[in-house]
Order: structure tokens, then C-alpha cells, then sequence
């Protein structure tokens, strides 16, 4: 993990959960990124509290407003972030937001698929589109033409839960719309590798394995995986990417995930 | 294809292109189902006449008012469907209806993503919610335990163009919005294999080929496909899916396609 050197990172959902995790891991690094953007709905809110004392601690740290289903409030955050970086680029998003409700095939509605969907898949593609100029300036600084998360890359934080191979953790909970959401945003990951190849950005979906979270223990049996685990081993995940991981599926700990 | 026998099928978006097209052989079969449900928006339309002059030469094909984006519309169809099948089951149920825009990664918006996926994904969900009762009923009344079109399935009309692995015409149209809500299909359809089976229910989901409609002849070059051939292909397939291809995804031809 020596090798991870990112100049400036955006992460929505930071203010709990891996999100969180995925900051601290950042601003604890030996070699930090001179920005750290820590995206979440209500930053001045009691569920912000962690961030905010982190970021009392970090001046790399901003935290920016933001509700991944309003393009208004993503082209905001956008316009502050390109203030923040006064002309440089931005190297990594990870579009980490997301959110899942335990549905069945028998009880999902409308208004659920509808909900679930335009966080977890059509958010990361608005991020993406509204962040498209500030990735792309980051590719164009960075030397040389091979693909990194150093250079200029997208991660979408996927599940192996939306793995249509696997279909990971049924008996657990059929959670239909959340499956049907990671699906589509496997495919969008595998679109947006394709058309952002030539920009020089890297894209790829991550599984970050099943995890203590709010979101992960929902349920009567705790999840194997730690938030520190998890977040540790997407950080060597990241540090290892390059061309020929663009549009692929991975897990925290490097290895493919099946379509 | 002599094999094939369904004695009730119901099929939506019905009033053209291959809902048209799968109607029609259906009606034309030596053995021909005993109720045939075309389901569309707007029955009385003037997009809906070649229907009307089938259903005044054809006393077991019936017209259904249906919009798929719709519960309660759903419902009231499920109930006139009910109503003529006379405490018989539904055979088969073909979530044929589809909508495609031609938006790239650039020009994607929140409203064509939410609107195409409610009609490409949510519809065939709530179809098969409201259905479920007759499809079950109809495995129920089917002797034998081994699944079959003739017992009970759902065929979820997908795309190659759904497929994470092809991205099959990529080069042809991005159609971000389209592939994303066929993934998120694809996955539903396994989730409906992995939780109806119990119920003697089979689902596949189908990829028609590039199909010469209204929908595939939106670009520059000729779709290689005609409607004819492809039905015929996928009555075919519907004869010869059993146990074993529940849950997977299949072609015109009867070949596997990569989810």
C-alpha cells in the first residue's frame, strides 16, 4: 500500500459505515492526499458528528453537502470541490452512497425499486457525468498513459449481493431491489469504462465484502467482515489497479466477482 | 415445436414489433393455446389495429388494457384475465413490453433512467406479482413436477445489450439507461427462478436477437433479424426449456448468453 499516492479523493456517503472508513483510512495514510472530500446528506447533522471532528483535526479534510438523487445538489458539490482544487483535477470518486431495504420478490413496490435505484445506480452516474471535467483534468496532469487510481479513476462500490452468478447471501434476504440496483451498476461501471478509456479514467465495481455496518447487520447474523478490514484491503485494491482492471468486478481482497 | 402446447399465455406490449409477432404464432400453432391475452396502453388506438383485426378473426385471443408502469392497472388486468380463465391458471406469462431512448454516458438524465427502468424492470416485477396466483394455480393443475412453458413460466424479454460480459452492439448506441435496466432484469430473473421454483414456476430470461421493429431500426443499419424469424426462434426455445434453464439466459436460437 506503499505505492497509493492520490492527490485528492471524493467520497460520498463518508459520514459512517465504509464511507467513514474509507476517510480515515485516507487521512491516516503515510503519504495522505492533500484533499479529502467527505460527501454525505446533512453535514452539520448528529450522524456527521465523526466526520466533523475528523475534519477539526485534518485541515485536508472538507466535508460537502450532498444528496446524490438531486442533480442540483451534485452540480453544487461539484462547483465547491473545483474551488477547493483551484484548477487541478480530482484523481479518485468513489461513489460509495447507497442504501438497501429488506424486500422480498413477494413485497417490493414501486416506489421502493424506483427509490433504491436512483440512489445506488443512477447517483453514480450523475456523480460521474458532473465530475467527468474534474477526473479528466487529473488524467491530463498525470504523466504517462497507463490507467491508476493515482491518475484518474472511478470506483462504484457494488455488492456481490447484485452478482447475478452468485446472487450472494439469498437466504439471507432476497432484498430484490437492491440486487436489481447493483446490477444495473455493474453495467454502468462496465459502460463507463468503455467510454471513459479514452480520458485516461479507470472504472471499476468493488464488492466490499459483507461488512459490521448499519447497512450489513441488519439481520440475526454478523457479518465476518470489519469496516477496518474491509476499507484496508479496498486501499490495496486501489493501489494495485491498473489497465487491464478497468471495467471489472473485484472484491476487497483483489479477487474477480462474477458478473 | 410440435411439442409445444400452452393452453393460456399472456403477453405484454402485445400491439406490435415481437409482442405482435409472438401473438400472432401463437394464434397460427397447429395445437394453438385456448386463450391468448395481448395486453397494451391503448387497445382502442390506432397503434393497436392489427391487433383488433387478429382478435375478430381469432374468438381465443383477447385484448387487455395494460400499463405496465401502472399497479393498479396491473391489478384490473390480473382480475379480467382472472375472469375469463374461470378458475383455470395462467400458463405463461411474457414480459415483452420495453422502452429504449438513445442517451449516452454524456447526455443520461435522472428522468430517462428512473422512466426506462420502471418499464424495463419494475413492470415485469409487479406483472409477475400480480400474476403469481394463475401461474401458480396453473402448476398446481399440471401434472408432474418437472417445470416446463406448457406448466407455468415467465420469460422476461431481455437484451444481449443487457449482457455486463458483450455489451453487445456498444459501438451501435450507448444506451446507458436501456443496458443498465436489462442487467437489473437478468438479475430479477434469477431472483424469480431462485424463489418460484418451489411453486413449479419456471423463468428464463430471453434475448430476442436484433430484431427489424421499431425499437432495433432506430439507427443507421438494418437490424439482421426479422420479427418472423425470431418469434419462431423463441417459440422454439419455449419448447424445449426445462428444469435446467430456469434461471438462465438465453438467446432466440437456444444459445447461453453472459449475464
Amino acid at each position: 500500500m506503499g505505492e497509493l499516492y492520490v492527490c485528492s479523493v471524493l467520497v460520498t456517503g463518508a459520514n459512517r459505515g465504509i464511507g467513514l472508513g474509507i476517510v480515515r483510512q485516507f487521512l491516516g495514510l503515510p503519504n495522505p492526499p492533500k484533499w479529502v472530500f467527505a460527501a454525505c446528506r446533512d453535514p452539520k447533522g448528529q450522524r456527521a458528528q465523526e466526520l466533523q471532528n475528523l475534519a477539526s483535526k485534518h485541515p485536508n479534510l472538507v466535508i460537502i453537502p450532498l444528496e446524490v438523487t438531486d442533480p442540483a445538489s451534485i452540480k453544487a458539490a461539484s462547483a465547491r470541490v473545483g474551488e477547493h482544487l483551484g484548477g487541478a483535477g480530482l484523481n479518485l470518486l468513489i461513489n460509495n452512497a447507497g442504501t438497501a431495504k429488506a424486500k422480498s420478490l413477494d413485497n417490493e413496490t414501486l416506489e421502493n425499486m424506483s427509490q433504491t435505484y436512483t440512489t445506488n445506480t443512477t447517483g453514480p452516474l450523475l456523480l460521474s457525468q458532473a465530475f467527468l471535467p474534474l477526473l479528466k483534468k487529473a488524467a491530463q496532469e498525470s504523466p504517462g498513459s497507463a490507467l491508476s487510481c493515482s491518475k484518474a479513476a472511478i470506483i462504484n462500490v457494488s455488492s456481490a449481493a447484485g452478482s447475478i452468478e452468485e446472487v450472494y447471501l439469498w437466504d439471507y434476504g432476497q432484498v430484490i431491489s437492491y440486487r436489481c440496483s447493483k446490477a444495473a451498476l455493474n453495467m454502468l461501471t462496465k459502460c463507463q469504462s468503455l467510454g471513459y478509456r479514452e480520458h485516461g479514467i479507470l472504472c471499476v465495481a468493488l464488492h466490499p465484502g459483507w461488512v459490521q455496518t448499519d447497512m450489513g447487520s441488519s439481520g440475526s447474523q454478523k457479518p465476518p467482515v470489519t469496516v477496518d478490514e474491509s476499507v484496508r484491503g479496498m486501499l490495496e485494491v486501489f493501489s494495485s489497479l491498473s489497465e487491464k482492471e478497468t471495467g471489472t468486478f473485484l472484491d476487497w481482497e483483489g479477487k474477480v466477482v462474477p458478473w
